[in-house]
This record gives structure tokens, sequence and C-alpha cells, in this order.
């Protein structure tokens, strides 16, 4: 696709066309989630809940700006594209076309441990982007002590540890659906390793190789980047990971993917707002699919948002144009949310720019 | 149209009618909202969950009757038409089929900066009318001071001045549907004026123009006029209009046309009146189908309600008579709702009609 | 029909059938309600939210019954069938065939002014029955008088004066379905009375002659036999009546007919309960569908409910062998209902009955 | 069937199957519930509205187990197959299969009163399995005892005395498609006993002979078996049966089949868990579809759930397998839900393991 049509808008014209595009198993793998999807829909109306609150004639926002700074590097709005496993399933380029059309867009970018392109290929293909490794512990603590190394040596600027995904979760829509990963996309970074073996239970066969707190503390005393734990739902976990040295988190039900029935992400958020220090980083993901919904995270505590199936709907509709397009549509959401909220920069935006907050938000989504 | 069919006995009736005659690309543009209509939706639902309480065998309603007073003026029922940009656009006649329209049920009626009739065309037309100048505020502070001389000049008796859409807002429904003004309808207020450039952001753009305070204490500086401000949903936006010398406010998210996921205007309501001075005239917009809504409106403080698309539906779909008489409906819905409530006058309406409330209104819509 | 068949079970039943087997005018006339029916809704989904607590083993329930005493008469179950206007509309038995069905299955009637049968051949067709008049009071108080005169000497044994319909409502279903009286059904009490002329306004017109508490003292004057009022929606409405004179109370919204967005009348039944003398008559209607909502009914403060439209939707369907069933089936419903709540008499029935009141119930329908 | 396919994942697949293969009169039978569903539907609302908190990184996972003890017997995960009647009619092996099934996956199994399989038949198949015998009190007590008699030779463990349904209740879907019990399936193990009479109404026929709490007293004092009581939904009832000796309650109202709009079962057990003393045995059935509703039950109080109507859905498609398949299902997606909360025992499951309990749980539902 070399243009975008009048009918790609929103991020939810992504999401119907990819469905339309992709084979029906593989449309299961990407837009599914876990038994019956009810997080990943709370994820989404936590936000349609969560209500503005408007602002008229303020001075000075034609000066305004929403570039922000996270760990140092400067982003152009506060986002980052989420680690996404196997980009190339939906497109040839993969996380080339993805990382690129971040780094066009001067937003963040994370490399998932299952990517299709190696650690190195997506570095030499945008080597001035902001990039950050996410990874997901190995069985073996030398297998990913190796795949740290390969990314400082690639330059990527922070690690992401994955925590609340020790094994796939109860995913129906993808099993129903048949999906296999076809013979020519695999994990590249984790070729050489060998194969998990099935084993006959959750607790038998993968919380024997699952990461511990011990784990952690292993990463944080082997690298000099940032490490940041990605998947904290309980105010206990995050403390615990900032005496231990974590630089940030966070705040993630793995998109509805791994444990149904969980609360919102967003939800979550202002409760970890208040329990951690002042100035320590949190992240957000789950259900954004609005500029206004990367404004709401913002005021209720959240430094930057990931945003993860929209940028391979947009992968699979439209390419590289599509991912750089669905990244344009949220700035401008975003920015157009601000000036209406009276919001000049990114660091006015709390709160108080919501409607009835705190008692709205504690009844929100019951 | 020369006669009202059965089929047509309710503003919903209008705007079901109107949907089929509209083409789809007009529709979008008249029925649409910003982002995901939430906010349309919800103005309307406020209304419908906010509960009245009957009363019965009262003495004196033969002689009960649903007028009001506003800035001096008397008003049939307590009802403006809502500034509506371009109404040619659904009928040739355009502004002037709707000001005689009102004129002929005696309610007052606002005409548009943009609208596609000129200032002094519309007063011509209708020279007995209550008739107000909506001011969308000008680039250059001039060019705004001189539309206000041309309402003055041409009798309009109020200036009532939008505050809440510096641009357009994140309108997908219009964008999705290829809406263009068509070559023949046009801003003829504005035909002399520069166009505005189309920027890189929404602060970079627009913002740089958008009116501050600043802009009303220069308006009213300018003018004798009494000045209300449209589009207020934070209260002390409202103190500080009031402050200024400001008259009147018009509570209105702009019909959720500019900025989703806000309250709804009626949500918003009751706190305007508990902070605003006793007598402040309030006026409020957004989600009114009913002549009961107009009721419940001033039940829970306002003085009068301005109604919007379904004018514009009424004139697609039969023309200055469907005005007329989708005012007529309001009108008579508001008294029976009135004598069922035990109200003689529109003076007597007030929170004790509604139905359990404050309780039952703080829970409203969540 | 001779024998009602196995896919009629419930009282939704009829109503699925009735609108098989209604021609579509009649039924918007019969179904309808007013404005957007929220109301009607609303006096259902009240009972499906009020929640039953079961009991388990207790003694006694062999020599259970469901009998109840109203104004010195017996009743089978606590349940009159409500006033319904032109009942030969449906069935050319009409009054004759549901006050039939109403005797043989020991339940009350209430017979309407607007009868299409007279007050006299209803008396006649069920002397032994318990039989109500209800009264719509006359523009003329003397035609209203004589109306009560001959309810008397017809063996009626109270009087349900209906005062929440000064006017029919906003009723738009029976509007756009162009419903009219045939030429064979008319009001036959009515027949020798001047029309009311229809004016220009309600309050003009309809509100000059509608009655007033004045009204209501001058028919207890009149009379020996008791009076209730029905269509008290409001507190201080229902101890106003109290202190008249009045005998009991129909707390109702005439089911939606007439004022849109009213609370349910199973909501209003506590407070009604709370501040009325002990042991004065309470009745209520409107959304009773199920056996279980009438011991509902009754466990928040009704001594009796009445049946409407259901009762016309098994005129319809089935004629009086229809009405008897919808009855019966009530009556066992109810019955079952009191066994397995642990109730062996009606007066057992209570608040303790319900789960969770009052916490559930303060919330409840909203 | 001797292999599941890959469309078969979830219990609710099941459903979906058994829809399409049952015959609609038996589907009506088994799925049915009373009156209009309420109740069945808000058991599982219930559960998909309690909210779990997820941790991470938690050490000793790798030696969890979700192993539990019941009455002395070992389960391999908190579950016992409900009491479910005339197995028969979905499959040639009936009881017999269900049993198999329970004792390879290691939960117990509950025999009806009402089978088409024998007390002693079923106790042949499956000599090993923990088995319980479901007790409906017959009219005449020595009958009663009789059962119990048969039971206990035949290894029993445990009665389980069904006391929430004295008659079928109010049951509509069957009856509307008119289900009749085959010639071939019958309640074999009261061959011998008189029919009950179908009385007049439920008070003089049913509860003439139901049963009270003397005759929990004469069973109480006839057996040595543990007795519990299933259908309990008030606390009274609960401490009743503690005083009597009763050794355990299934916090059910019959999955709502008998009395609609109770409460669900999980809505009560917090109250159950709160009431009676520490360590007696709760069970509870009713809307349980997944492991993490098993979890939750857990969490909330209950020592072990049963699981009714999914077995039968399991036996009507796939057979013994299917039945298997399902029992596994769920405790793959239980230990899954151990694992992400962190709970390496059945016994560290608790309200803390529930998203903000006890805030949300008490609005739950409403």
């Amino acid at each position: 696709m070399s243009r975008i049509p009048n009918s790609l808008c929103s991020l939810s014209d992504y999401e119907i066309e990819a469905k339309r595009h992709l084979p029906p198993d593989l449309w299961a793998y990407i837009s599914g989630s876990s038994m019956d999807g009810l997080t990943k829909q709370r994820n989404t109306s936590a936000y349609d809940q969560c209500l503005l609150q408007s602002r008229v004639l303020v001075e000075g926002l034609g000066q305004g700006s929403c570039q922000t700074q996270l760990f140092g590097q400067s982003l152009k709005y506060p986002l980052l594209i989420a680690p996404l496993a196997y980009q190339r399933l939906v497109h040839p380029m993969g996380e080339i076309a993805t990382v690129q059309a971040a780094l066009a867009q001067g937003v963040g970018f994370c490399l998932s441990t299952l990517s299709s392109t190696s650690i190195e290929a997506v570095a030499d293909a945008a080597s001035e982007s902001c990039r950050w490794f996410q990874l997901y512990c190995q069985p073996d603590l030398s297998d990913t002590l190796h795949l740290i190394n390969r990314a400082e040596l690639a330059g990527y600027q922070a690690l992401i540890v994955t925590v609340d995904a020790p094994f796939n979760g109860v995913r129906h829509d993808e099993q129903r659906a048949g999906f296999r990963l076809p013979s020519d996309v695999c994990a590249v970074n984790l070729n050489h390793l060998p194969k998990l073996r099935e084993g006959d239970s959750v607790f038998e066969c993968w919380m024997k190789t699952a990461p511990t707190w011990k784990t952690i503390t292993s990463i944080l005393e082997h690298t000099q980047l940032p490490v940041l734990l990605k998947g904290i739902m309980h105010p206990e976990d995050a403390l615990n990971a900032v005496d231990l040295g974590v630089r940030g988190i966070v705040v993630s039900n793995h998109g509805g993917r791994v444990l149904d029935t969980q609360p919102a992400s967003l939800e979550v958020l202002p409760l970890m707002r208040q329990v951690l220090p002042k100035g320590f980083p949190i992240l957000v993901d789950g259900g954004i699919r609005r500029g206004s919904d990367v404004f709401k995270a913002i005021a209720l505590g959240a430094d930057a948002v990931l945003l993860g199936r929209y940028v391979l709907y947009a992968l699979a509709v439209a390419g590289p144009l599509g991912v750089a397009h669905v990244l344009r549509v949220l700035r401008d959401e975003f920015e157009a949310t601000m000036a209406l909220c009276g919001c000049a920069r990114v660091s006015d935006i709390s709160t108080v720019c919501l409607y009835d907050f705190p008692r709205a938000f504690s009844n929100k989504g019951r």
C-alpha cells in the first residue's frame, strides 16, 4: 500500500481491515486472548469509562508540545511500540518495518526475544532509534545473560523483562483456529537453544524453570542497562522491584493474553503511582486505541505507554507506512486532547484533567 | 412536504427519516461526532437515566403556562435553536427557514458564524425574532470585532461565543464518508477573510490563533450586547467568565463533536448551578430529544436549552414546516411533563421534581 | 381456543403470541407506552433485579395457603385484574370474559370507566364476583357522581379513582400505527356525555377540567364505598390521600403509558409502606409477569397487585380460557415462590424474604 | 468419539456442541432453568465479574500441586461431579461413563437418587472411586432410610441431601419443548416405590410430603456416613444444619433450575464462610465453566466445587472420553490460575488472590 485511504482514520479501522486481510488462524493468534477475553475487553472499556475534563481559553497553548523524556532519551510523544513476537508473520519486512516507522515518528521501540528478525539486524536497520530489548528469561540463566550481552552490544538502551507469562496461558482462540508458526518464521534469537520439553502439568513442567525474583537479581548484577519489569499488577510486586534496583515497571496484564478476568491495567495504575517513589518510571499497556487513551494513562500516573496489537494490524494492512500512520494518528489525537484539556506540556497532565476523579474512577468498570 | 405524516411524531422519528433522506456523506457530517461517539451517546443517556417525580391532583394547572423570560425577551418555552453551520446544505432556504420557524413557534434562534446565509439576510427575514449571533473568534481580532459590529447593526440581541472548539476535533465519521462542502454552500459571513493555513500539528497550527481569556476581554470591551460563552464544562472556567463580565454560559460539550469521552452536559449542570451566582443565566445543549428532557435540564438548573442536530434533521426532512413541527412537539411534551409533575410555571420546576435527587443523580451514567 | 397448548406456559408466552395475533395498530395501542417506553421497561426490570432469599426444610408448609383478605373480601391470592379500557377490541366477549375468568379463579376485577360493556351488564354476568369500579373523573362533577351511583347500584364494592392521567400522555406507538377505535367498540358508560373538546395545549385544554384534591373530597362525601386512588408515586400525595379519608392507594405509573422516565412502581413501594399508617391498603401495578413478582410486591409492602396488559394478551389469544389460565399460572408461580421462600401464609411474606434488602434494593435499577 | 478435536478446548465449546448434538426437547431439559433463567445467568456472570490478582516471580511454584483432601479422601483437585439425574438420556453408558471418568481424573463423583443406573452397578463399575450418594427424601421415611442403607452397603462415602427442591420448580423450557422421559430411561433406584400423586397445588400436593428439619434429624440418627445438605442459600439455614450435626453444606440454587431470581451461589459464599465454624466444609455449585472459576470459589471460602450441566454436555458430545477431557481442561486451567496468582497449594488460595476484595465483591452483579 503506497497511500493510506480515507477509510483508515483510526486504530479501530486498522483492526477491522486486518481482520479482513489476515488468514483466520493468524488473526486468531494476533487478536486472541486468554479464555473468554474479558480482560482484553476490560482493558479497552476502562479507557472508555474514564472521562476527560475539558478547559477553555487557556493561554500559552500556541507554544504547546507533546515531547517527553524517558531514561534520558527524547520521544516525540510518550509512546513505545510494545515487544511483539514474530512480526514477519504479517509482513515480509517484519521488525525492520516497525522499528523504522518508530524512528520516523520519534517514538520508542521494544524488540521481542521472540522476534523473527535478529537483535543485530534490527539495530543495523535503525541505528538511531530509541530501542529496548524485551527479555523472556530462558530455563538456563547463562542463555538469558547471553541474550543480554547481545542486546548491549547491539546498542539497545534498556532491558524490559516480561514476568507475567511463565507460560502461554490458556489461549483457546488460536487453539481452535489451529494456528502454528509457518516454517519460514521463527524465533531467530533462540535458534541455538534447546526446546522446552512439554510436561504433564503447569506446575511440573513450566513452573520448574520459570524466573523468580532471584533471576531478576542475577540479571541486575549482570548488566548496566536500566532494567524494567513488564507485567506487574500488584503494588507489592512493584515495591519489591524497586527494592531490588529495577528502574521501571510496565503495568500490564499482557493484553489479556495470559490470565483472564484480571482488572484492566488502567484500573491498577493510580494505586501504583501512589505507592511508588515520586519519579519512578511507570509504563502501561493494554486497551489503548486513541490518543485520548494515551492522555488518560499519563493523567493516571504513567510516564509512557506501549502500543501492541494495533501495530501488527497496521503492519498487516499497510506495511511500514501503516505503522507510521497509526503512530501519527495517535499523536494527533493525543495533541488534540492536550490542547482541549488545557495542557501545554506532558507534565501538565494530571488527574485534575479527569472528570470527577477520584470518585468516578473508584467505581470504574463495575 | 406540505403536511407532516403520522409517522413523524417525535424528534427521533425525524432522525431516522433524515438518515434515509440525506446522502451518506452529509448524514455523516451532521450526525457525526468526535472519535467513537461516546459523549454524544452519553449526552442522551444522561437524560434517559434522570427520573421524573410525578404529582397528582394539583390545583391551578388550568392556568399553567410554559412561557419564560431570557435577557428581557419572552419565549413561549425555554428553548433556542442552537447555532448550526451551513444550513443550506440540507434545504435551499437554509437559515431563513429555521429563523422563521423559530419566530412562528416563539422560541429563540442563534445564527452561526459559519451560516450559509448572511447575518443581514437572516435579520431581514425575521426582524421580530429573538435572535443571537454565535461568534467563532477569528485569527485577527479586528475581523472578530467587525463580525460583532455587523450583528449589532442587524439587531441581534446577544452574542454567544463558542470557546470549546479552537479546531474541529477528531471527526472520523465525516472523514471516512469523504464529506466536503459543495461549491454552492459556504460561510458567507467570512467570504472576505483569509483561509486559515493547515499546519503540521494542533499546537503549531490551530492553537497559535485560538482565542484566550484575553480575547474575551477584548470582546466585552467592544460591545454592549450581552455576551455568553458556549462550551463551558469546568466550574472554574464558569466562575472566571462571571468575573470578566460575561452574562451567561452554555454548558456544552459541542454535542460530542469535538472531544470524546467528556461527561454529559447534563451531568455537569447541577454543579454549575451550585457554584454560579443566583440568577446567573445558564443554558445547556446536547442530548435533548424530548420535552421531558427540556424539563429535566430546567430542573437541574438551566434557564433554557439549545436544540441542535434535530433542527437540521427536521429541516432536511420537511423544510420550515418540519422545523416548526419539531419545535411544537417539544413544547407539547414539555407542557405535558410540567402538568404531570404538578408545575404551573417554569419557575416551579426544580430538583424536587426529580426522583431521588441528589442520590440517584450522583451515580447517573455510571 | 378450547385447550391451551404446551407452548403457552408463562405470561410472556401470551405476549409473544398476542403480538403475532393482533393487527399492528391494536397491538401498538395495547402494548404501547409513553414516549420511549423506558418506564414500561423499568417496571419489569425492577422485578428482575429484586432477588429472592430461599429457605429450606421449613415446617408447616403442607398447611400453606395463598389466600388473602382485602376490604373484607376473600381472594384466592392477592391479585385483581386492572381496569382496562375497551376489552371488546380484542375479543367479542370483552369485559364479560374477563370478569368471569376472575370469578372462576377467585381474584378481583376492576371495571374501567372506558369499558366496552356497561357497568350493569358486567355485574349481571358475574354477580358473585369481587368487582371494583374504576373512575375517570368527568369534566362535569355531576356526571362523575352519576357514574358512582350506577356502580353502587350494580353492586361494585369499591371505587378506584385514576388520578395520574388527566390526559392521555405522549403515546407515539399508537399514533404512528394510526390506531383508532373501530365503530363497534366504544365507551358505553359515557355514551350520553359530551365529548371533550381538543384544545390548543395541555394547560389550556385538558388541565382546565382535570380533577384536583377538591374533586376527591366531593367524591368521598358522595359515596359510602371505599375509595382508592390509583397512580400515586409521591409519598406526600399518598399522605394527603390518607388525610382526606381515602381508603387505599395504587402505586402506579399507569404501566408507563402516561409519563415516561418515571421510576418503576416497585421502586417507590418500600417508601410508601414506610410512611403510610400500618395496615393502610397499598396496591401496585406495572411490570408484573410472574408469580414471583407478586411475591416481591407483597414483600416490599403491597397488599395486592393489579394485572394489566397481560390480561388483554390472554384474552386476545385464547378468550376467557386464556384469562383464566394466566391467572392460574400466576397463582401457581406465586405459591411455588411462597413455598421455596418458606412462607405458609401471605402475611409471612416480608422484606426478610428478599436477598440483601435494603442494601441491594436501594441501588436497584441504577 | 475416539479423539477430542481441536475445536473442543473449553467447557463452553462442549455446551455449543451439545446444543447442536442433542434433540431439542432433551437440550431443553438439560440446559433449562426456572422461569426466565436469570439466576442461571447470574451464577455465571458472578464468576466473570470476580477479578483475579496476579502475582509474579514467586519462588517455589515448581513444587506446586492442586491436590486437596475432603472428608479424609484425596482429590487431584477440589472438584466433584454433581448429582445429575438420568445420565443414560445422553449416552448409553450413562453414570458408568461418568464415574469412570471421575476416577480416572482423580475427582469425586455424586450419584443422583434419580440415576438411570443403580446404586450398586455404579459402585461395581468404579469401586476405587470417591463417590457420594445424593438423596432426594421420599414421602415415606422408611423408603429414604432404605436408600441410605443401599448406599452404605455399596461403599458410598458420604450422603448429600438435596433440600432446595421439594418439587421441580417452574421449568418452562422443558414444558414448551414437550420433554418426557423415554421408556428405556428411568429412576431405577426408585422402581419399587409408589409414584407421587399430582395434586391441585404446590401446598396441597408437594409440600405435604416435603422433607423438614425433622427429616434431617432422622437421617442423621440413622447413618454413620457424613451427611451434607445441598441447596443452602441462607446463613441461618447453614447454622441450623451445623447445630443438628450436618457435616457440610453445598451452597447452591440448584443451577437456577428451581427458583429464579435468587442471587448467584458465589455471591452468598463469603457470608457463609464468615458465619460457619472454621474448617466446616463448604461446597458450591452453579455457574462454574473455567478452572479460574474453581479458583475463585476456593478463594471465597469453598473447600471444593460441584460441576453439573457441563458433565452432561461432555457425555453427550464425546462419551466418557469427553467427561474425562472436561475434567482435565478444568484442572489445567485451575493449575494455571494458581501458578499465575502465586499459589503453590490449594490452601494458599484466599481472598487476597482477588482484586479489590471485599469492596469489588460487595457490589458484584449489581
